[in-house]
């Protein structure tokens, strides 16, 4: 019997609502399988924040360390925006979690479940009635982390930020949307903007390169506005999309969004070995906190992402999957993407539900 | 009657098929508005490179100068995708051209036309039958001019670009931005990233200080990411958008894909004063050059904008956008807007009608 330690960072808003049926399906998949998942709940975000003055305290970064996986729910919310962006959620607690652990590699599946295929936004002529895109993100470099600040410019003041990229980053992220392109469709788009940037010039020589190593693999470059047509326009072009952190950030959301369903999307963020942070992609909702509305299907499939990423249980993981779909075909939804005919759940049913059907 | 003198560069590709019915349509509209249109045709672009081995020859850019406006097709091409940047069109020509006539204003209207409703890859609940945003991007600054090369970085050498952004540059910008929603639904939506950039932070600020002078007008504010979901998400939020450089490149792109119909859209690029130089926003498409294929009316529309807005000739301006409507709505199409049931025509016809319907 294995045993497996888990920081849990249920975070704001709908944080602990969604963390908490993902912990219940954990343990679902921890009897039927005989693993023991050792949950260590942590303060991070705003609630941090509201506690000790941080929002990313010693402890909890140490408690991260020292373990195999994070379950993060959501941070943030309007009640912290007021504060200097050091002690926001956002930036003091998420960005800081990214680069203090390394986690360089950010993957964002965007899935259209069959049974969920009508909440799209885009017309079904050109969505079908599925899709399957991975977007891989790079996640501690690039204008995220570079330097800032204000100098003079030709127009008096100016405040700058500085977009950066190495070889060495470019690679491990490429290799990463590779490796996963060979267990999928064996296609990987890179976006960039190499037409203007010299980071980026040096993003699709080095993207180039590593796709030497990967014969079998298709490889096609696209410029980052125009691949905001393409996603709209002709979204089944995709397969794995690698990209930069801010051009990653803007795209995978818009991919996210024409699945029409972001209540439902998961999200890994890798160091390399087998560590990582799981989180929906979704936010805190703090509108809806605490009210059983929430829709934990994105943080139980972020449960089935580190299954498989940081523990390499892949039936475990599968099993999750499938129970996930098995309670949709059956008909029932959260408010958020309930629809005529189908059965209105709140947040505990639906996470009980899911472990019934494991 | 009025003479004015207007620099035109057909570019590579469609760009003289599309700017040549463009002329004939200010022809018409001089004929019967009793202006003199005097055009002087110059090479810019990837034909310009072939002649002279510069793709944005001197005497090129001094007759720009000493013009009234420049009407542009499109430039590059794939025949010159080879060369280093700096002797490409898109840079060499098209940025060269933004910042040595100081075009810092970037107009992009993605307008809807009820007879191309059902172009759109939305779906019909959202979009309507109708939309009409109005994205100002800025144009002459940000990561497109700031520094860029190599430097030592954490992991080794590494590429960098440099964002960086004035007020001075933000609140002219948003100064245009909030003119134009006067004359438009009175709402403005400033789309940045200001929970991770400095430079963000700034345009915030100077945006929310800009806002003060328009009280009438409504301000948000929207991160990027989220931006590029609600687009696609609830585009009808929008009436008018203001951005960086980089942003704008991918935001404008992205709501121009969702009206459908990309052949249709025109764009101006304003400098202080009067100037402006106006082209379509869609690209070379070398494929169907000079194969009287090429939907001329981006570039049509683009010379009505030039007519309003470098010669204030408003009535005129609105003649050509209404002799467009007669023409879609009589059921004529070239073959990138055409569908079942209309009538497919070629170039010159589409220019030809256009200008009986004037
Ligand atoms: C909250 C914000 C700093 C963050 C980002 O930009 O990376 C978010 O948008 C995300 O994508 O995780
Ligand atoms: C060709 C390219 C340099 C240009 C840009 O990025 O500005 C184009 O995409 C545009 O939007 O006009």
């Amino acid at each position: 019997m294995g045993s497996y330690h888990i920081t849990v960072l249920k975070g704001d808003g709908i944080g602990p609502d969604v963390v908490t049926e993902a912990m219940g399906v954990l343990e679902c998949v921890g009897k039927k399988y005989g693993h023991d998942f050792v949950f260590n709940e942590k303060l991070a975000g705003g609630c941090a924040y509201d506690a000790y003055g941080e929002p990313l305290p010693e402890e909890t970064l140490e408690a991260c360390k020292n373990s195999d996986a994070i379950l993060l729910g959501a941070v943030g919310g309007p009640k912290w925006d007021h504060l200097p962006a050091n002690l926001r959620p956002e930036a003091g607690a998420l960005l800081k979690l990214r680069s203090s652990l390394g986690l360089y590699a950010n993957l964002r599946p965007a899935i259209i479940h069959k049974a969920l295929s009508d909440a799209s936004p885009i017309k079904p002529e050109i969505i079908g009635d599925s899709l399957d895109i991975l977007v891989v993100r790079e996640l501690t470099g690039g204008i995220y982390f570079g330097e800032r600040g204000y100098r003079e410019g030709k127009h008096g003041e100016e405040a700058y930020d500085v977009e950066a990229y190495s070889e060495f980053e470019i690679k491990r992220i490429a290799v990463q949307a590779f490796e996963a392109a060979m267990k999928r469709n064996k296609h990987v788009t890179s976006i960039d903007k190499a037409n203007v940037l010299e980071s980026s010039k040096l993003w699709r020589r080095t993207v180039t390169e590593v796709a030497k190593d990967y014969p079998e693999v298709e490889l096609d470059h696209m410029y980052v506005d125009n691949a905001a047509m393409q996603l709209v326009r002709n979204p089944k072009h995709f397969d794995v999309i690698v990209t930069s952190n801010i051009f990653g950030d803007i795209i995978s959301d818009e991919a996210s969004q024409i699945t029409g369903s972001i209540g439902m999307l998961p999200s890994a963020s890798l160091a390399d070995g087998a560590f990582g942070m799981y989180e929906p992609i979704h936010g805190s909702a703090p509108d809806i906190a605490g009210k059983d509305m929430a829709n934990p299907i994105a943080t139980i499939l972020s449960a089935a992402m580190l299954l498989k990423f940081s523990f390499g249980l892949v039936a475990e993981s599968q099993a999750i999957e499938d129970a996930v779909t098995k309670v949709l075909d059956a008909g029932y939804r959260t408010p958020d993407i309930y629809s005529e005919g189908t059965k209105k759940i709140g947040t505990k049913e639906m996470g009980k539900r899911i472990c019934d059907a494991i």
